[in-house]
């Protein structure tokens, strides 16, 4: 049997999760312990699961102090169903517009996903920029009376990130934080939406996470498909259609994993600081070598984006990279070079192995 | 540890699947043989997925014999989603109106689903018969020139099924087979669009499979959100943005388990038939005691629905069914009584299991 341990994931996503979820998940699918059958193979209209999803809710409004007046939904669909639900049930119509901050590969995606249904201002575009950087608060420029204000909390393609709460305006805030939510505290409160696919920090693939306030919720457009609709899935406690029951699962477990076994998200975040801090040293140390992407105080803690400074040894580098059991490292398609993924699931120890690789490369080559 | 074949798993879905694929998925959580890292930390722009992918589509064209001017697409959101995805793709605005056959609840969620995005008429409605029977042919009427027809081949709830194809009039012919697709033949070319949630016999909740004629997508209808347009999910092979690998992780191990294990769907349509007219045969023969719900030549080969003709001892019988590990045997709450679902991975050893024990259970009553 091959030993998981001995790779270390660095991909974009869906990204690592730790060994120990993986277990439980791996037993599961031949029988829970609590029911003697496969996961696989439990209805949605159990009790089992309804308990699974109680639990799974309680993590997450432990884990990050959701306040009691804030619903949280496991939809289908991913991110790209949210770019557009939020549309739907939030873009007002004719003579408004909603403001979007254009930050990166993400934020650009989600602005031409909606196009199409709302008039959309650029409050901030960094495309000309090559998307090197985020916009200071002073260089964003909102609209009067936006219909809601979207953002993309980390972009994972060019591995950039907010410190703060960007959204100053007084309009619904919604944000994506597919890729670092979990990874550290966040001030719920501050946002009226936020949403998250699993496939990061989370658990599998197929389940999307959705904070939504209850204020908002009840401005919701009418006449929406129910399926579309964020009080379709409010009244029917996530279960209207046949939710992901496996994803959810895992999800239960990666949030349980946070809880008892790092010890909340001030301890994650403790870590994940110290995995990009190492890292991003490392790159600054050898900058004859190694180019990073971001601009220093933007610079992503969940994705560390770089490239050669000689590019004729990418090939190399990824090739030997591989050989030495560090996987996943080759950039986004779009921006090319390097990037490697520090999700919750990436230990220090992985991060010091690919330091350690970072130098070794340099030096031979130099 | 507990053994999963102990329990013979009659739930109406997500349904039970077979041991060698819970073994195979449970082992690639751990680490896939392949790439030596758990299914769940692959990226879904790897190579191996691609391969996983084109082996899923595979499969199914085999199984099916699709022909090639049909895609078949892997995507999210559900039954619930693709009613939408359906009336938002090919309903054709003002003045036009869709048809569909109401003959249960599934096909009533549908009708309700979309009854905001267009005039709906119903071509048959068997509400008022207590949804116990399917229409014939000549009970239908059809719209002279619908924008679509849309009908459920299976009705879960009722235990329904349709034994040919139902649409006889010159309009696209869309069918949900979510509950029965992959249980035997099917003449795809008979329809123009063809969707199935993966959960009964496909694999786990959280994928979606939808097979459609190219000719009937190139109708589709402009200005839509990218993400509920059949053609970009066609343009980008089914991952426009992340699909629900481990979902069709399982769903190619399904499917690989049709071919070489059962050999094909002739075959199993041939287990399928053996295991419902067991079960059927017993209800009849024990007719003083049981009632089943549809009407004879309408019986469903996946969800067989019945009552106990003393409804008092309800409650006995699935408590005595449940301690025999005979699991998933409520009714829906919608009609109460008994419902025992036949999926492909439920063995002829488990319906002879359970028709044991409603003799008994019988005779021990009577």
């Amino acid at each position: 049997m091959h030993t998981p341990q001995a790779i270390s994931n660095f991909s974009g996503g869906p990204g690592a999760l730790a060994p120990i979820v993986l277990q439980k998940a791996s037993q599961a699918l031949l029988a829970l312990p609590e029911t003697g059958i496969s996961v696989l193979g439990m209805s949605h209209r159990s009790d089992w699961f309804r308990q699974l999803l109680d639990q799974a809710e309680n993590n997450i409004r432990t884990l990050l102090d959701v306040p009691s007046h804030y619903h949280v939904l496991f939809l289908q669909g991913g991110g790209s169903l949210q770019f557009n639900m939020i549309a739907m049930n939030f873009a007002r119509g004719q003579g408004t517009r909603a403001d979007y901050l254009q930050t990166g590969y993400w934020s650009a995606k989600a602005v031409d996903a909606v196009r199409a249904q709302t008039q959309v201002h650029l409050a901030w575009n960094g495309a000309n920029s090559g998307y090197a950087r985020l916009p200071k608060s002073e260089e964003m420029s909102w609209s009067a009376r936006p219909s809601y204000v979207h953002y993309v909390d980390n972009e994972t393609v060019e591995g950039l990130e907010f410190n703060r709460v960007a959204g100053l305006v007084d309009a619904p805030l919604m944000c994506d934080m597919s890729s670092n939510l979990m990874s550290r505290p966040v001030d719920v409160s501050a946002y009226d939406l936020i949403y998250a696919h699993a496939q990061k920090n989370l658990g599998p693939a197929g389940v999307t996470v959705v904070i939504v306030k209850d204020d908002l919720v009840q401005t919701a457009n009418a006449g929406l498909p129910a399926v579309l609709d964020y009080r379709t899935h409010i009244k029917a406690r996530s279960i209207y259609n046949t939710p992901p029951v496996f994803a959810i699962y895992v999800l239960k477990e990666v949030t349980q994993w946070l809880l008892d076994d790092v010890g909340g998200l001030e301890k994650m975040a403790a870590i994940n600081q110290q995995k990009s801090q190492l890292l991003y040293r490392t790159l600054d140390e050898l900058s004859d070598f190694y180019k990073p992407h971001a601009q220093r105080e933007d610079r992503s803690r969940m994705n560390c984006t770089f490239d050669l400074v000689n590019q004729k040894l990418l090939k190399q580098w990824l090739t030997q990279a591989q050989d030495q059991q560090l996987w996943g490292l080759e950039g986004h398609r779009s921006l090319g070079g390097i990037r490697a993924s520090l999700y919750n699931a990436v230990s220090l120890q992985d991060v010091q192995k690919l330091s350690q690789f970072l130098k070794n490369f340099a030096q031979e080559n130099a």
